[in-house]
């Protein structure tokens, strides 16, 4: 069971780290974090600096391929040899799977032309303009492309597609072993629900 | 508003990053992963590298001390070296907290005689051990001390932190940035509420 996350400098880790710590249980895993080279990659806020084991060039399959978002996604939407790597690995996958603005890349590959799917929700009309339909849904599954929504989403994702993969008593495992019981203070997770003062804060 | 994460050897990264994407937000903020020695630290499952940007030795203060659990701080709990950092840096903090068995950490420096606080179910009894009162809520708050349950409660930590620190608006505008909508597919996330199926499958 060959997961393979794609990082990149600019990522948003949470999108990478939520998936991860669940599709890391599943039977048999073994996870790939894999760059266009080996080496550091700054995260997007800049403080955080995680480490690609491996190769794009190196890594030609995976069952699962989880594709994070960040800004460096965003800027990373007409990076051919990217692109190339992410059609020619989920032209072997089980599963393709993005958290937010990850599915900007899986669109720009063309992967999504016709079908429903979601991304951050800041991201919306860029991922209409290639030919997704976007929804606020929190997962999206479209035959064996699974998108999910802002960052924290990827959790929610990884439970749906361990579900999947390796039946509902495991899920249900790996929730209880991340003790995933969210109870947020807040109500403003979504464009939807949050406040003006909380929009106002962020300027959108 | 200086952030300081001490990683180590197993932890979890989720730990870790789950209140990082919401305090890397906090006006002003400067986020600072920590370690031993500055350079690779490997997660708890193997497949994760961050990266140490100082030792603990160059850290003699911050604003917020964010301390990550993982089958690491369950063995480091005398690492005297480690406990003594805690402390002195503790005793600079506005705010000292815990994801997961990070509160074995805290416990075992002796922050937590006589206090309310949480850690992963499992280690409820190790907790209790270092004279605190272990609670299965999921933030905990005494004083300037706030520990949080397992790996993802962290997020709602830092969410409970965030308000504390700049207000509501801006702990909205967090959660609305991340897209914190959980929508967990099972309710499989505490002791109380996971299945016997769940449990049997971890073995506990």
């Amino acid at each position: 069971m060959r997961v393979v996350i794609p990082i990149f400098d600019g990522l948003t880790p949470l999108d990478a780290v939520g998936p991860y710590e669940i599709l890391r249980m599943l039977p048999g895993a073994d996870v790939v974090f894999a760059a266009a080279a080996p080496g550091p990659v700054r995260d997007g806020a800049g403080f955080l600096t995680l480490t690609a084991q491996a190769a794009f060039g190196e890594i030609g399959s995976a069952d699962i391929l989880v594709v994070p978002g960040g800004p460096g996604a965003r800027r990373r939407v007409s990076d051919e040899p990217l692109l190339g790597w992410i059609r020619r690995v989920h032209a072997t996958t089980t599963w393709t799977t993005s958290v937010c603005t990850g599915s900007l890349l899986l669109g720009a590959a063309g992967l999504l032309t016709g079908l429903r799917a979601t991304s951050h929700w800041s991201a919306a009309d860029i991922l209409r303009s290639y030919g997704a339909e976007y929804t606020d849904e929190r997962v999206v599954r479209q035959g064996r492309i699974v998108t999910a929504a802002g960052v924290s989403s990827g959790i929610d994702m990884a439970l749906t597609l361990a579900e999947l993969v390796a039946g509902r008593a495991a899920a249900e495992a790996f929730q209880l072993a991340i003790e995933y019981d969210p109870q947020p203070p807040f109500d403003s997770g979504s464009y939807a629900k949050a406040s003006q003062a909380a929009k106002d804060y962020l300027g959108v």
